[in-house]
């Protein structure tokens, strides 16, 4: 279970409060590569775990961590709207820097939830728990949060970027440097478990999949050429698991032009679509009709 | 630009119809681990992809590859509803084995298509193009693309186990094979970037990052105590990128409580919530009422 | 302006209870195909209509009838859900056929809402207002709306046919029977419009579109032969504008490889993608750094 | 059934469009606060009504005139969108007011209904039916609706505030009342109800509910401490239901740590995670396959 | 920032694994009456909270308590699929029952997780986060708490009825109990804040809104009667804010029938729907391209 | 399967990139009338097809032929985004206009791609698959077809109308011409289905429909008069199939008041909703309880 502290992980500080900078903000509360998505992520994935119990602790701790970035952000967002326009009224829209403002800002910030964050990405859009990775395997659950990571250091670059407040510039510099050890510690798991993680998931034997494609890179260019796709580390030499040689197909059809027939009557499609006669039609289903009556 | 064969990539031969298998293959068609998902992925990392052009050469031509994953994909779901059970008429529904096989179809497959497939999951839920991973950035992506083959190949050994129509299991054996070198395929390119692509993104300077906690794996358990996570591969010796050493920290705020203040009355809070007093806020909105009549 | 009468469009009469078919109802009343899309769809344009009245009278009454069919619609889900089981305990899910009746249910139906209709489709899926078509074009509307009801009356017979309860069958009678009078209302308009409302919208002059493709069937298959594409009606003859005559051409790429060039430094893709070199990556963001340094 | 006179509920006037507010008003339209979802809601709360007749009237008298709200809002929605820019081209972009207006201005009001509202908020997001709260408890359903004309009403007064102009301050000055008056009545059934309608649902047998934790105040902070929870009205006193005494815990977990052991070969998690040794997993899926050869 | 004790906050245990419980208790995690729900949403008005700080750490506790909920219902769900059949094998599917279980199953228990819970309802929809309501107002907040809690309660006791596993029962005894807390201690807020927080939000001065309207009950009849809700609570006798005195009026249409006119040439809709001629669109668009080739 | 040349369908060029039309052109990327849709749709269609293969190998052709409008949309997408601003700092925002492009764009460009396109649309919404139509009834879907295109051209022309850009507007002349094309030959197939398509779906009896409803205009007014609607090619004269006759009908209601009497205790409403006494219900519960215990 869990305990909350009231102070916040990091002190948040705002010197030029900027709603359109809250607006940037919430891409890192409630979109893909955002917080909510990481907490949740690692919870599912702690809460499913099966197998050695250190992968589930470790887990619980950083998705502990990621509900206390969720709240300084959201305090952040909270800050940035602190003297925000919410008025169309003439003296503000007339006024360019203010009006590009208002209009550029969240409407949600302003009719939804009186100037604080919400759940929801830099456009608006709420999250949805789909983006939640939580596959019953330890090896891919980790590739999952490190793409979670890398696409969200790569988000908070791009907002220390996109602001010049020194208190939003330290905030993000802390949460760069979180990124890069959530990185660092996935990618730490998948060195542990070894190269032999490879392919996932590697409970499946991989004498049963197919021998003839599994190291195959198939080019599907119209010229019929690997071009410069040859000799690549991905068309050549050992592959990264240590247990095929990469080479280069030229794709083409292993299969028949595909042919499902004609329709059956009752799942009414067009008369032309179906191999029943119009008058067959017709009988099925007024046999079906006087079946009913019969019974009553 | 983009053209067909008629002809499928993969003969798909079905023994023994399965309208339950018809509902679990629609999870490889419009499930998050699914092909529709890898296809839309490679081709907008693709379609922006900058940088050296042969990243771009390789994602297009397996993104084209997974064009024809789901187009048989298709047929297979078609192919496992035919001779479904389409009514609840009593002869049907009274059959223990049939009623069951009814009641557990994906009931779009009747109401919505006729027996064929769509772009939905398992459990019918559409699939949604925010899963689309396409950052900007190539390791990022390569990442996204790995979490998305690994829980792909996982989940198509799932569906392996899961039938026993050897034509089933031989195109999923084909599936799988191509889920392996898909794998292998973004993560040559992984090693190709060398260990300096980490952290990603490489190309912001680290050391504008808070140092204190790049590469440290913070404890947030109630006894502060690291207890098992001492000594793992994530909390101590070098971290992946060789760039840093992995060590431990307790957990601790290093932050205020957070205070937001009194809500202005513009935005509508309870006057409990406000520091005007509820006079004031009579005369803020009469104020307002009466510049505009003041207009007119 | 809007009013009610307490009494149903419809006497709905259900025999043989059927939990099942209730959820296969909920695709006529949330389902894409379903009552709520139509009469959402029917009232926007009607409240959006600009151009000659009667178009948007004409859509009030009929938007206003389909707020009746959801109605009935949502009485005969409950109707079929008199008797439903609602657990899991041994005694019921024991027997063949009531445990395959509960685990076939739609699980919100005994969860969410106590054994009534919801606005969700035959697989829980909540309808999502996105399929609300309103285009401010007449004619684009009308073929949305036959298309709606295409569908519609198509789902409406594949539940005709899927129970043998008399009561429900004439319930469905009446659907269809309203589904081919609203088919026939909507392409009474574009009758009424006349061949010249195509193109739509025909408000653009055709002369400003590319003449070179606009009555040209594209062959994308890769051996570059149209082979039963020829001499189809939608590839030569008169196009059904009475503006163009059909022809057939080959497709081939009239561009070029494209080439975004190298990404932008502060766009934080890898460094390997941007023409900066690492050095002038730190410098940059130094200057950044610097810069709000200077200002403080 | 239903009826329409096609005169509007409220005579709307706009004496100065605004498109930026034609955006806000979306809110009102397709937010979660909004009209569509009060409508739909009170509509299927009376279509699923069980009980006393009067309820489901109540309802259904309140849904239809939510109808016309709708309604009057997507004209007011249209009239503020006259005259709006709905072009880049340079004489509109370059000047600092009306270029600051299109960039602010819903897209999909120009490029997708041509001047018209549709059913979305403020932001563009379609309505999701899945805010439709029917519960079957008439209790319950009576806090969904204060919650929604709380919230609803919020929603105006933020819009009253927002626009000067003289027409959408009377239209909204209506809006506001109708929320004062549909708050007091969902209200007004909850006080008909009595005290004995708590705690929600008042038909499960208290006695059944664990006695420790029904009235218990949980804190959950780290020092263990109440702090200024304690005295508080819910810490302290008869409890609103006047069936318990409010007090106050320290929040301790009752638990284990959980431990779900090792998977399941057959779930194809990474062998480390399987109890099942790495020869045992091939076997298992070797003699799968074998069993189908068998039978063949 | 927040903490976690491994253990968890209640001892689930489940003697009789049922995957199909399984797919029930999804609703409390991932359904919009559960416990995701409640916890963000109890945290978002956490961290936006303005006014009294003894809100906010009510808020703090309770939320934190939540996701302890989510966490022991998970692993409730994990441990309801122990023993599941994952495959639709013939010896499984023939047999009634065990097919029957398979059949209605939660399809990505088996192939998304591997026996383990994740975000979404029991018919898998995923959770989204626009059901997370913090709209800067305490009273509305409140209600929207209780409403959560009272259908969440509802919910409850639908679970604790559907199962017959004491373990089950216990638990959700547990879960029943503090959704009677919570019930009680938002609405205790409500008590403490007084009859004056009516109507929401009490801050907006109710002499602005329409004086004709805010205590009037609209008959939408068609009769123009009032019928039985004629002398209701909601009808006559004083409002429950105590500012108004409850009437009934028959809803008549105060405004007229819209008319948006013609459309704008430039929204292109049907050259009907415009009141320009053919000739002055195409002049129209002409003088526009004309413009441009000027420019060049 | 499918094929890639890597040059573009069409030679993009932009001269004067603008971000703001970035954001306009993901509405024909990632809209409701955009490409992807298309192209699904189409796929969808074909590989599902059933009847005479011509018309599967037309929808293949087709839908080909889409994914390469996505792809030069992108570039294009991409392309404007060249220079555009990606920061906050004072020195872009204070600029009148720099300030209200930065304002107006689409935060996601920065934040998620690095300016690159993404499948969503004008305001951020990502494309969601439930719009894929593919309903095993040719007619029906070849409707679909058609107002898929008829509302992309009507977005197309907007899009035209909205660019001073002359690479921009060869472009979109290009796309107008496709849809124009795409729209007569989808309906070139309904024509050579001839008259006997409708009602879609043709191969139902239209015999078992209701007859006396099938062919009527319900008037819903509240006046009971037909009004305008009198003597419409809707209300009179005969039905486009040749099969009917138009008439008018004074919508009446032909059912009752729905009754659903109380509710079962087990599905847990209030207990004034149920017809069991509070005892009898703490009966029924307690007896479940009892009977758990005397099994174990």
């Amino acid at each position: 279970m869990y305990y909350t502290d009231k102070k916040l992980q990091w002190p948040v500080r705002v010197e030029k409060p900027n709603p359109l900078f809250a607006r940037m903000l919430q891409q890192a509360i409630g979109g893909v590569e955002g917080e909510i998505r990481v907490c949740m992520q690692y919870f599912f994935q702690a809460w499913g775990a099966r197998g050695p119990a250190k992968y589930r602790d470790m887990l619980l701790n950083t998705a502990t961590e990621e509900i206390a970035h969720i709240e300084f952000l959201s305090v952040a967002v909270a800050m940035n709207l602190e003297g925000a326009p919410v008025s169309l009224q003439e003296e503000i829209s007339a006024d360019p820097i203010a009006g590009a403002v208002l209009n550029g800002m969240d409407m949600r910030h302003i009719l939804s939830t009186g100037l604080s964050a919400y759940p929801g990405n830099a456009n608006g859009v709420p999250f949805n728990m789909s983006h939640i990775y939580a596959s019953g395997n330890i090896a891919a659950d980790m590739y999952c949060n490190v793409a979670a990571e890398a696409t969200g250091r790569t988000l908070a670059t791009r907002l220390y970027h996109a602001t010049d407040d020194p208190g939003m510039k330290e905030m993000l510099a802390f949460n760069i440097a979180r990124d890069t050890m959530h990185q660092e510690q996935w990618l730490a798991v998948l060195e542990e478990l070894g190269p032999s993680h490879l392919p996932v998931p590697n409970s499946f034997p991989q004498a049963q999949e197919n021998q003839d494609f599994n190291y195959s890179f198939l080019i599907t260019t119209t010229d019929g050429k690997p071009g410069d796709q040859a000799n690549q580390p991905w068309t050549s030499g050992s592959a990264p698991d240590g247990k095929g040689e990469f080479n280069v197909k030229i794709a083409e059809p292993l299969g028949y032009v595909p042919d499902l027939g004609f329709g059956r009557p009752d799942t009414f499609g067009q008369k032309e679509q179906s191999n029943g006669t119009a008058a067959g039609l017709v009988n099925h289903v007024k046999d079906t009709a006087q079946k009913i009556k019969d019974k009553l």
